[in-house]
């Protein structure tokens, strides 16, 4: 492969929102009706990574595959507003600086893949636009003088959390007053390394019993929820405020109320839309039962709550907790949620990080060091694979810069698409 | 039975709201903090019956007995202070008339019993209150000269919603501003026969997975939930003026569309307290899926809405629908959730009225009827019992004298003890 190939390879995280966006004041510029605040999950665990080539001989324009299947970029679509946003950050930099390649007139290849299958149940739409944004950037080498801010801003367009997965640590996404968009976007709350020690556990949670999955979405909330008007003016702009004081203090009690408060916030607006919007299912509420308890029984002993949960649009759960309360909340989900395929990336089961539990295991007695008031009736034994998969994972850092040109790291192969393609036609 | 026996039997129906009563602003008095309004169901199907006897001779005090078992009158408790309200309301009675009984001053024992058993997962506070104070009334013939409003307050302050059980067809329970809760009563919107076609399906969801059930109430809700001052202040008072006219009007489509988004709203300010109360399960929600696919589809070939669902504190649904299509709405709940037993009691199924379908049934097929657009796969066919029970049932009337004297009504025995008890001890 040329060395001088122009290209570069980024990875970016996945977050998850304590503050739920939920609603669009514009659906073409994606501006939200309200503020939103999430946590940056590691990318060591859960990534998306991106290639992006500029070259001049490409003959069929710009193109972009996703996990090896070709995407069409349509005219005025998301990923064509996105690509040229940047190709116009580009040819700024380019009109100041004559010696630059005029990679803003080349067509763009774009090969993005997500570490983690569909059936981890997370969207990847944040990760895989953060990560879009972060490999043109470093392709147009753009930075620093245009910041993740504003870096933020486009991948906002391309999908609205996508802005906050320009960021590590804890991050917000200013809704904006401006009708044009320029003031909506990510800031950083405060970097992985103010508060390295919360973690993370997401459960998968099995929805095969769903019929016709629901087609309606955050725009039909906005035209018939009585009560989301009343969130958007008064409840999230006060949890903001605070989500972000706690989150300074590193005072995760208060981040667990918000969070879990927010959570069902936020589904309480999706259950008063017409008609009703139900991602929540019986084994959802069941560990928001066990949570609850869990931390109730911890606050009777006069200690803190041991975690939050909180839900995106499915019936997920992602539990946040400090470090030292993983193992214990760990055990207790899996006795009451038996046979869920278990990620071990940190070695929590002793058998060293990155191990796989799957398959069939035997039931497992609740853990020792329970709070002595916890009521094991709180909820019943699960019927195997109810919770499918359990991932462990912890607040982490922005997008990564991979490799600049076409090293290991690339997914493109010399001819300009995907290498993932040319193995399985060779195969 | 001496014939001379002060005594009266009366029987009361149960009511399922349209616009929900949550949140006291008085837990004493049971002032609420929004107005609600509901429907009066047929007392020939589901009822609870109470015999009231005054006599000098009683020589424990008052005492009453519910379903045969003796419940305690606590001095200040809600039965006490019904009792008392209603001996208040004699004695002014017998200071306007010296040759009156002086029933006032005389000991009562009640006896209710209800129709339903608890398997029928219906509140039954609601109609045994009505019956009492019925039954109070109509011993002390206290009526015409006290309204059924006045005699609503009292029944009130026993259970909130048994006020809107002193009268038949569409009955509001006007909040109220004063402290003292004498504007906090019920009014009939329109009487049973203004609109006798309005039916109800009772579908009594299984709730087996359930753990320990929350304590947590509607208090709870007051005290945690920001939605619910919203909806307090601005939800409810628009929906009774829009329900009350469409009530009026016969207007079952905006009926539906309002009965259907208040039970929604209901159901998000529980899931928007903290912590979480949830009271619907997947099953409920399947039912919500499945008659709102029914009234999209209806209403895409220019007819109106089919049903309308609502849910109380529970995982039941109460289907409200015009008589003309309970049989296709019965067929469709039928064919999902196979094996409920069925109380036939308009002879629907062609074997006469008040037949009982128990037990296995065959798979039921989809009604040939159902508009052309319906998608049969909005939900999956559930397991056998999912819905343990439906009953059929319509609008109905109010309170209702069976009996004044001790005649083959009485619930009480000669002795003034339950007869069942005697029976009991008999056999």
């Amino acid at each position: 492969m040329p060395s001088n190939v122009h290209q570069a390879t980024c990875s970016a995280p996945v977050n998850i929102a304590v503050i739920k966006y939920w609603g669009k004041k514009d659906t073409t510029l994606i501006l939200p009706t309200n503020d939103s605040l999430s946590v940056t999950l590691d990318q060591d665990h859960l990534r998306s990574v991106t290639t992006a080539r500029a070259d001049a001989s490409f003959s069929n324009g710009d193109r972009l595959w996703l996990n090896g299947e070709e995407e069409t970029i349509k005219d005025g679509g998301r990923l064509h507003r996105c690509i040229n946003e940047m190709k116009k950050l580009r040819q700024a930099k380019e009109s100041e600086d004559a010696s630059l390649a005029k990679l803003s007139e080349w067509p763009v290849h774009v090969c993005s893949e997500n570490n983690f299958p569909t059936a981890a149940g997370l969207a990847s739409s944040a990760s895989g636009f953060a990560a879009l944004i972060a490999s043109l950037a470093a392709l147009y080498e753009l930075q620093p003088q245009v910041s993740s801010s504003q870096l933020s801003r486009i991948a906002r367009q391309g999908s609205g959390s996508a802005c906050r997965s320009l960021f590590g640590g804890y991050v917000a996404w200013q809704g904006g007053n401006s009708p044009t968009g320029q003031d909506s976007l990510a800031v950083q709350v405060a970097p992985q390394s103010h508060w390295p020690e919360l973690q993370a556990l997401i459960c998968v949670v099995s929805d095969a019993k769903k019929g016709t999955p629901s087609t309606a979405g955050m725009q039909q909330t906005v035209a018939t929820s009585p009560l989301l008007q009343h969130r958007i003016n008064e409840v999230v702009p006060n949890r903001m405020k605070s989500i972000s004081d706690a989150i300074q203090n590193k005072d995760f009690d208060t981040f667990a109320d918000i969070t879990m408060a927010d959570s069902n916030n936020f589904h309480a607006c999706c259950l008063d839309t017409s008609p009703p919007i139900f991602y929540m299912n019986d084994v959802s509420r069941a560990i928001v039962q066990l949570v609850e308890e869990l931390n109730k029984a911890s606050e009777q002993e006069g200690n803190g709550k041991l975690a939050a949960y909180t839900y995106d649009a499915g019936p997920n759960a992602v539990l946040y907790a400090p470090k030292q309360n993983i193992a214990k909340i760990l055990a207790t989900i899996r006795h009451y949620f038996p046979n869920a395929d278990f990620d071990d990336t940190f070695g929590l089961l002793g058998k060293g990080a990155n191990a796989s539990h799957r398959g069939p295991q035997e039931a497992l007695g609740l853990p020792s060091d329970l709070p002595a008031s916890f009521n094991k009736n709180v909820i019943l034994v699960h019927e195997a694979g109810a919770i499918r998969r359990l991932i462990h994972t912890q607040v982490g850092d922005g997008p990564r810069l991979l490799e600049r040109g076409a090293g290991k790291e690339s997914l493109l192969g010399e001819n300009g698409e995907p290498l993932r393609l040319q193995r399985a036609k060779r195969a």
